[in-house]
């Protein structure tokens, strides 16, 4: 298969999984919250934006703010261009591709009115230079942990990789732990999940696993949230999760490679910050 | 004079400083709200940490938490030991030093209950390499903007240069204007005020301007707050506040140099993320 017909069917994925998630997640909502979604594209720019790169494209983000996902943003977006040296040596293949680069993907954080729910984040991307990969990953983060969701989250995920590989789990779970960790407070961001990239060895079997990411993920944090979200709550602990919502923004705007990276090309800020806590507090 | 005598003439002048606007701030609040201090110190600390660099020192965190004064944090520290290879390029004078540094400062943030009453953040500092210079500056980041305030502290800052140099002001402001800006938001972070660095010429000139600035910004805040203090807000009111911060939390953790900076060498985190608010949104 060439590679234009690679791309089609990745772009195709990352919006069908899009919508197979915010169905799921709507038919949580009791009261009919829905997701509103904002088509944005920057076809027009063909000349370099201040970071020195060339990027078009475009994609759409989705929000839902109901009763359940006090935010939820899920964004896709095909985008592509040509990076400026400086960034080009950060990417695998782009120096050889002369900086041109294709890339797609659907990225999603969660915030949940109930303290007792988790807050969670998957991504799934194809990226192609003068090479072609897959990456992404998801990962949990509880205010408050059950062992029942921490355990279930990562059987699901280590079944999903198994179904692919046997080296992938152990792999990509110690990524995830490295990843997700906040040096600063010497503690890690949540309980983790699965972290992958560079995942260019056989296509269609990286293809297939990242199809299997997606859907592992929709089933096994709708069961999570249906298991915990009439737990009664009280103030106290919503200011516990504020206060791990505070870490979670520090995580993305401090070291999260997306978002500096995203923020830095002069990516779509309305799109990168949309992974921001609807509310948080620091001490 | 030789360099020992002026790191103990900065160091007491950083603490009387912090006690004059710790006690012009109690003042402020009406019900007697006052700071609580927490002394911090890494004598012990004589290998490299895992940024490579050496560090030693220690300060104390002053916050209160008042009717007026949502939070306010008000750190002075001083710090020695020597910077690994990595941050030695990045730090004038530090190459020649081996690593060796001495730095001495008072740093303060403020984020107010009252919606109508802006943020502010104040700094100055004394650094010492195989150069010796000091730094610093004072900016305002109003939710909502009133003339009488704005003009106002831009032109007792103004003043303030002015006593010591004419081409103080227009640089400094400048250097605010860029420094202060947000560019994923295209948008400044607030008003502005003064920044300068690398201020090397006459040790005796720099330090006398530096203590103006300090005792500028205590008189200009300190009258800014009773101005609007007991202006009546609403939670709409409160919730465009909220979502300032939100791009102020966003400042520090992207851009701020001191922060990134002092997190990347393995400063102390608590005293370095007290310019946080307290509560923030993101839309």
């Amino acid at each position: 298969m060439n590679i234009e017909d690679k791309k089609k069917r990745a772009t195709k994925w990352f919006k069908d999984i899009r919508n197979q998630i915010c169905d799921e997640f709507e038919s949580i909502e009791p009261n009919g919250a829905s997701f509103e979604r904002t088509l944005w594209d920057r076809e027009d720019s063909d000349s370099p934006n201040a970071s020195g790169s060339i990027l078009k494209g475009g994609g759409e983000i989705s929000v839902m703010r109901g009763g359940i996902f006090e935010k939820i943003g899920v964004n896709i977006s095909t985008v592509y261009g040509t990076f400026s040296e400086e960034f080009r040596a950060k990417i695998p293949g782009a120096e050889e591709s002369n900086g041109d680069f294709w890339a797609s993907g659907v990225s999603l954080v969660a915030h949940m009115k109930n303290p007792f729910v988790p807050a969670v984040h998957m991504n799934t991307r194809m990226i192609s230079t003068s090479k072609c990969w897959f990456g992404g990953g998801a990962d949990l983060t509880p205010t408050f942990e059950f062992d029942e969701d921490t355990k279930g989250f990562h059987k699901n995920l280590k079944d999903c990789c198994d179904r692919h590989d046997p080296e992938y789990h152990p792999k990509f779970k110690k990524w995830c732990d490295e990843y997700f960790f906040l040096p600063h407070r010497n503690e890690p961001r949540g309980i983790g999940g699965i972290f992958y990239d560079y995942l260019d060895t056989d296509w269609e079997k990286n293809f297939n696993f990242t199809q299997d990411v997606g859907k592992t993920f929709n089933t096994t944090f709708s069961e999570i949230v249906r298991r915990r979200m009439e737990t009664e709550w009280n103030e106290e602990n919503k200011d516990k999760q504020l206060i791990k919502r505070g870490r979670y923004a520090e995580f993305n705007l401090l070291y999260d490679r997306g978002t500096q990276f995203g923020l830095k090309t002069g990516g779509n800020t309305d799109a990168i910050l949309m992974s921001m806590p609807p509310e948080a507090k620091w001490i």
